[in-house]
C-alpha cells in the first residue's frame, strides 16, 4: 500500500484533525466523528445533515458550509457512520425548524439515520430524510429505489442547502432535495482501484488494458469490463445510458458534472467535458453553471462520473444560490 | 496507457476546447495556444503573463482569472510554450501599463519569454519579468538562481495579480512578484508516475514501495530515493529542509500549500497538513489561509509537495485579497 498515512488505523481522525486545523473558520468537530459548521447551527433555519464512508472527499463533509450542509456524522473508510454520531449530527444542525437527512442510498447509512430519526422525532422536533439514488448502472429504472448515492449528492445537497438557506421549511427543503434527488442521474467508469488502508489491498482487480463502465465508488460492480476506448467514445455511451431517463427537450436546460473518481486528471476531465457539450448542443440542451473537477471520489481511484440533473425555474435558481465551503465556492 | 483521452496528439487541443466551452465568461483563446480572460486587457491595468507545458492543471493556464494572470502560453505536454505564443501572450495582456511575464524557471521558457521582451520592448510597451525558482530539492541554496519553478508559482500568481489588481504599477508589479518568488520554498515527493500521453510511457520507474524525495514535477531526480516512511516522518523531513531556508521567526506569519501532485487525494494532503500545523504552531509560526488540494499538478502522479512562503503585510494583504478563477476563489 503506496499512500501517505500514518497507522492506518488513525487514517480518518487524523484527516479530520488536518481539516479543523486548515479551516477553523469553517468546520469544528462535535464528538470525535461528527463535523459542523463552525459557527453551529443557525436559529431559525432548516437543519440539514448527511452522513457516510470517509475516503470521498469532498463527499461528505467537506460539503458542509454556508448554503450547503449544517452537519456530517463521519464513518470509518467506505463504512456508514455509526448510529449514535447520525443522532449527535441531527441535534447539531437543530435551529428551531426541523433538520432533513439527506444521504445517499446505502442499506447501513439508511438503517442508522432512520433510527435516529424514529428516536429524536417529537412533538418540537420534527426530521425528513431523503435518499439519493442517482447511479444508473446499480439497478433498472423500473427498481430506482435500489440504485446506490454517488456524485449527484453534490446537486442535492446544493439544492437543498439553497433552500434552506433562503428560508425555506421542512416541508420546502425536503421538496426540493427530492425534487433534486429525482432529477439527477450518474454513470460513473473505473480505470484502477483505490487501496483502503485498514485493508491495505486495492478496493478491485482490473486488467491494465481494461475498464469497468458503470462500477461503483466503493468497486461494485458494474454493466460491463472491457477495452479502454476513446475519451469520445465513453463519453458518449454514458450519455447513452443517461438521456433516455430524462426528460429533456430542445431549448431546456442542464446542471453537468464530470467529476474525477480521483486520479484521473483534470486534462482529462476537459476532454470529456468537451464532448458532453457538444452533444448537448446539438440536441438543443442548454448547460447552466458545469462542474468539472473532483467533487465525489473514491481517494485514488481512477476514473470518472457523468450527472445530468435537468433544471425547471426553481432548481436553476437554487444551483446558482451563493454556496461557500472550503471545497466549493458559488 | 490508461487514460481517458483521444488522439494523443489531441490532447493538449482538446482539453483547452473542453476548458473554454465550460467557462466561456473567464476564458477564451487567442489563436490557439494562448488562453486569456474573456473581458480581454484591462485598459491601464498592469498586464501579467505566463506559460508552461501542459499537465499541471490548475497550473499554468488555470489562473488566468480576476486579481490573478491576464494571458498564458500553453505548451504541449511538459514541454515550453512556442515563441509565436509568447508573443501573442504578451500583446494580449497589453492594457497600457506594461506587462509582466511571470514564469517557472525552466530554460526553454526563459528562452522564449526573454526573446518575446526583446522583440517587444519599446518606448511605449515595457516588459519585465520574474521567475520563480522555488524548488530547494532541485540545486543548493548558494545557486538558487538554478532552481526549478513549481508550486510556489501559484503564490507568486497570486501575490503579482493582486498588486495589479489593485492598480500597481509595472515596477511596483514585478517587485511584488519578485518579494514572492523570493520567500517562497517547495519541496515535493513522489511516489508513482503519469503518463505523457504523445510518448505513452511513464514518466519514470520506481519499486512499489519506494518513493523519491525530491522529485521535480516532470520526473526530474530527487534527493534520496528510498522506502516510504509515514506521514508525520516524511513531513518532518520536508519541512526540515524547507525551514532552515526562511527567517520565520517565532510570532511571525507564513502562507502554506499542501498540493498534490495529481492521484493523491485529499485524505493524504490533510493527514500530512495536520502535522506542518502541528510543527509550525511549535515554533509560534502563524498560518494564514492554508492551501491544501490540486493547486499544481503532473497529471495522475502520485506524491505531494509542501510550500511556505512566509508573509510581511504586503505579502498577507495580497494573498488575501479578492481574486477568482474557475480552479480557486479568494
Amino acid at each position: 500500500m503506496k499512500k501517505i498515512l500514518n497507522a492506518p488505523s488513525a487514517y480518518v481522525d487524523e484527516m479530520l484533525a488536518g481539516l479543523c486545523a486548515a479551516y477553523p473558520a469553517d468546520y469544528r468537530l462535535a464528538g470525535d466523528r461528527v463535523l459542523l459548521r463552525a459557527a453551529g447551527a443557525v436559529n431559525g433555519k432548516v437543519g440539514i445533515v448527511t452522513g457516510g464512508g470517509s475516503g470521498h472527499l469532498p463527499v461528505f463533509l467537506g460539503y458542509v458550509g454556508d448554503g450547503l450542509l449544517d452537519a456530517c456524522a463521519v464513518g470509518n473508510v467506505f463504512a456508514g457512520p455509526r448510529f449514535a454520531d447520525c443522532v449527535s449530527a441531527f441535534q447539531a444542525a437543530d435551529g428551531g425548524a426541523g433538520v432533513l437527512a439527506l444521504y445517499g442510498n446505502y442499506g447501513g447509512d439508511r438503517m442508522n439515520f432512520e433510527m435516529a430519526i424514529e428516536d429524536l422525532t417529537s412533538d418540537t422536533f420534527k426530521c425528513n430524510s431523503v435518499r439519493v439514488a442517482d447511479d444508473v448502472a446499480s439497478a433498472p429504472v423500473a427498481e430506482r429505489e435500489k440504485r446506490r448515492g454517488v456524485a449527484g449528492m453534490v446537486f442535492a445537497f446544493k439544492i437543498a442547502g439553497a433552500c434552506a438557506a433562503a428560508g425555506g421549511s421542512l416541508a420546502e427543503v425536503t421538496a426540493a432535495a427530492q425534487k433534486a434527488a429525482d432529477a439527477c442521474r450518474t454513470i460513473g467508469v473505473a480505470l484502477s482501484p483505490c487501496t483502503v488502508p485498514e485493508s491495505g489491498c486495492a478496493s478491485f482487480e482490473i486488467a491494465e488494458t481494461e475498464i469497468e463502465f458503470g462500477m461503483g465508488i466503493h468497486g461494485e460492480p458494474g454493466i460491463w469490463r472491457g477495452p479502454l476506448k476513446s475519451a469520445d467514445a465513453l463519453t458518449e455511451e454514458m450519455l447513452d445510458l443517461l438521456l433516455p431517463e430524462l426528460d429533456m427537450a430542445k431549448g431546456t436546460s442542464t446542471a453537468v458534472l464530470v467529476n474525477s473518481l480521483g486520479a484521473t486528471p483534470y486534462e482529462e476531465l476537459f476532454i470529456v467535458y468537451r464532448r458532453v457539450a457538444a452533444v448537448l448542443a446539438g440536441r438543443g440542451i442548454r448547460i447552466v453553471m458545469p462542474l468539472i473537477g473532483r467533487y465525489a471520489t473514491s481517494m485514488e481511484m481512477t476514473g470518472m462520473s457523468i450527472t445530468l440533473m435537468p433544471l425547471d425555474n426553481e432548481l436553476e435558481r437554487l444551483l446558482q444560490a451563493p454556496a461557500d465551503c472550503p471545497f466549493w465556492k458559488v
